[in-house]
């Protein structure tokens, strides 16, 4: 019973094979490959335009670069208080910026409230405070909820206001995506979002993360700014492959739909529990349960594994004295089996 | 026949494999999982002590933070001119450290000259000049040479006089450490070495690189750096898998023999030519050959691949005029039979 | 009515005659003249104790600088929600450390809350937030009010429960100093403070802001720390001249013990005024009084000069709807005429 | 005999005065107080058309703030080997423009060669090694030599051929005004120089140094800039109040015209002696004369201050085994007894 994040999963079988399959042979290095080329291409056809793509190490590094990307003096990012660019990048984009200030927004559940983000906003412009210099929002969130595409357009309304880019911290994207039924361009450059980090490590690749300007022209600068960064992979065609197994067929959706029935059934199991009982509703593949402590420490015993979670700041009150909030991360790995057998355990 | 770099080509078989048979199954992320521990292990075993490892994204990543490892305010590291830490990372050692400087040192084919090092270090040390933070070494050269271990041993020397730590780029480490015929431990802290670039993915692996503190009290705070740096993988085994199949066997013992020895077949059949000429004796798996332009256009014409090189700068009188030096690299997976093929072209 | 900020006056007579009485000869440049080494001989005076002091351009860079000189990879210094270096310097401080992160923390009235700021070190230390570099308080106050002795021993005491420095960022240094009736000892490293941004600027020179560092073996790369942040002055000793001139007969006790009585009467005419009350009583030179805007309007218009002043987090509440939370500061330059003036406007 | 620098000597009586007289009074902060603007009107007279002028703190922040105010990712600076802002700002540049590298320039003297210019430019431009941000001269030079107006106008044709900017480090530019006896006007913009880096310091006052931008629209985050490198000051009158009296009469051209005969003086004793000679024909306020070790020692003896200077690069086939260079700086205050002292001990 692995839930404590979509991370500790492998890779998934078809992308394993198809980087197995493109080991042999010569490209030339530095994502100048052929192969690259191909990938480059692909995301053209998912976003429906013509897109600016770079392979990056890790969803740290494409979060942190947008940033560096969009820079000025005295900047500041304003994301969610709980935004893993905030809450769980180590100062990355700090240090990858030159030294940006991440100002946090407030917000139920994961999403910036958009009177917050403006008022935020006002408090700089001048010499002082600083100067605004990106939006982040998050999808899914890091509450495991979504933004309704009318909420991302109104950041984005904020955001051109303020003659500011909007950036998406996309590494749980596919299980937003699916979740909401829309298009890749629906879900970004639709409703404004200027660069998106793409992430398809935690959808079953090893380790596949894309950083997307909606606008070719934005990434002007962006090779040196990756290979100032020490983010430029030699043998590239191995990110690549990963990709092209990931897209073949719609392998991402599928996945990603996988993973998003695991969290709802398992989320059916917590609603039908006497024990436990969901924080809010999921809308990926993150399941928010409020238990109290010796059941947690019991589920532990029995060999689920999951995190205790800082409630989020909006949600604080939903949680009991003696009670805890968990985490559960399902994946494409996730088995029914697994999830049906916690749900026993919490019945 | 593909010379233009030993990153032009994929993943070994066993090291695709290898990778392979890991994909499924759960472990705990960020290289906290069991088989990082065993790697972590099998880094001592080859250093013969216990050391402090941590795999990172790129060459250039590892270069870069073991400067940002020792940086200093207003700190300046010494490498050779042609240095891939000065030439060819795109200002990621000056950027991720913060601002430091490097400092070129001259010296004959991509060692570093003593009396040259013991010069420039001595020019620094006060505030309006900068204050020396490191010394870097490349083994195998740039230049397809070799530091012997004594001549580790003299830079290390200049290194304890001034209170410097020494680093070791060692993009191509097995490529020298087969030629010079000693142990990892011998190439490295037993000369004074005392942080390293390993590199794999040179020599075979897709994207295998750590860096190793020999006194891992002097990585103390690296975590915090390479977090970051943004080169904190997730699915941190799946670097650990390609060195788990690189070690395993002496397999990457034996890929740098093969390497050097197809770089040896090379310039035999180079000495042999009455077209082509060696710049200087190979003692890796790097072959720096002088022809004339029109024989370099008509070996690319027949399918050869491989760059133009600036001539160093301590042997640009051995190129003539109407003359071109090039680099000529093998790799795992280089065949006798280009080897041969190209010994045609050129007889 | 001159109000707006103590940074408003120019020099006090007997400073501007002191740097006068210094314009000719000849003296050593960048900090090793003779008169620089006098004022650092009064500085060991002044704390009883030998300390190592830096002379900086702005108070900025004091507060910068000291976290410059105790960063830490994935640094984060914790200071009140309105402490200056949080709220007033554009991001000097990040910049400045390669990137740290300033983490507010709440308090009452300026005040670092002990709580809070346990709480706040707490959720660090590890390589997804970061590590705790440094604690900042003020004193005197953003909000004009003061740590006791007492309060400064308790944050102190977090600190050495965490390993962290202590730094205090003394703009109004002096005015803290006579309110509290005690030394520059007892105010500093008695309890523990180990940097102070020691202000004189405010207090009647030019330009006259050096960092102290209680313990000179903290100071050991500063040197280098200031020359590459461009802040070492070449004819330093036009700062000497100054700071001879502040210490010389106990002038800067005399400006600060002037400025506070200055902010005393006038917060004794808002005591006995019907149309402003005082937001809280002043402790150094800066008085809050709150009004209704039309109020404000007229004193404005009256030749009264003073900022708005955003409302401290902590006391939202005591501000009505249509009024306004005002900044009145006093300085060396201050007169009975004018305060009394201004008592008359609100009488 | 003062001849260690021209920033030994204190500030002039009429800056001192003008100083003084500016002490009492309230000015509103942080550059925005009525002298202010007046000597931004100033500048604007000075230098013909309208400029963008910024006080700073030292010639250090003007020289590397410059380059922040052009910085990209991976960027570099072309400056003259022996350039101030490469030898003499403790990585002063590297910091504050966050990483980027400078690359020296060999030529005569002090002046940039313009072919070894364009070579260094075209190694760049490619993320392995960087992209090209500025270049910087020096004017009067590192050699107390001159660029004459020609010059200036062929780097700058270099600068518009690759879209670089080209700064002036001026910080002795009122020597090298004088000396080539044109306008300020002529010896920037109009040969294309974008960014000066005025001094004051050097001719006459305590700390008055300038960022001017000669187009206004390159300023537009230079604000953010300085306050976020510390170095906007609060009571900038101060500054203001300096240059007021250095322009005031043409004072700053007598001050030069007296330093650059004094060091005329000095050089014709030279020319005289037997003992000395001179390295070169001295252009501005420097003198560099040859002499054997014994000499140096019998002058120093004799009360005269020199400093020793590594000669040149392009001259070091001047100077003999047992000979030593030795720099010789007049400033304001020199005396022509001074020199005909000096004149006597070496006659």
């Amino acid at each position: 019973m692995h839930f404590a994040s979509d991370n500790w999963a492998g890779a998934h079988p078809k992308i394993a094979e198809g980087l197995h399959k493109h080991a042999g042979g010569f490209a030339s290095a530095y994502g100048t490959g052929a192969l690259d080329k191909v990938i480059e291409q692909t995301f053209n056809e998912i976003f429906e335009r013509e897109v600016a793509v770079f392979f990056v190490a890790t969803g740290t590094a494409a979060n942190s670069l947008a940033q560096a990307s969009v820079a000025k003096p005295g900047g500041v990012t304003f994301a969610h208080r709980e935004a893993h660019t905030i809450a769980d990048e180590g100062g990355a984009p700090e240090y990858l910026t030159g030294g940006a200030r991440l100002h946090p927004v407030d917000g139920s559940l994961g999403c910036i409230e958009i009177d917050n983000l403006r008022k935020a906003i006002a408090g700089y412009n001048n010499v002082r405070a600083g100067q605004p210099m990106a939006v982040s929002i998050t999808q899914l969130t890091e509450s495991g909820t979504l933004y309704e595409l009318s909420d991302i357009a109104a950041v984005s309304a904020v955001c051109r206001e303020n003659g500011l880019p909007l950036h998406m911290d996309g590494a749980r994207f596919a299980n937003a995506l699916v979740s909401l039924g829309c298009s890749p361009a629906d879900m970004t450059w639709r409703q404004g979002v200027d660069i998106l980090s793409f992430g398809g490590t935690k959808n079953g690749c090893w380790c596949a993360e894309a950083l997307v300007f909606m606008d070719p022209a934005r990434a002007a600068s962006f090779p040196f700014i990756r290979q100032r960064a020490a983010q430029l992979f030699s043998k590239s065609r191995f990110i690549a492959a990963q990709f092209e197994a990931y897209f073949a067929g719609d392998l991402w959706l599928d996945l990603a739909r996988h993973s998003n029935a695991m969290a709802k059934r398992l989320a059916g199991h917590i609603v039908a529990s006497s024990k436990v009982r969901l924080g809010w509703e999921p809308r990926g593949n993150e399941v928010f349960a409020i238990m109290d402590k010796p059941t947690a420490a019991r589920l532990r015993e029995s060999g689920a594994l999951f995190y205790d979670q800082n409630p989020p700041h909006s949600e604080r009150h939903l949680i009991g004295e003696n009670e805890t909030l968990v985490r559960l991360v399902t994946s494409f790995a996730t088995s029914p089996e697994e999830i049906d057998r916690f749900g026993d355990l919490i019945a």
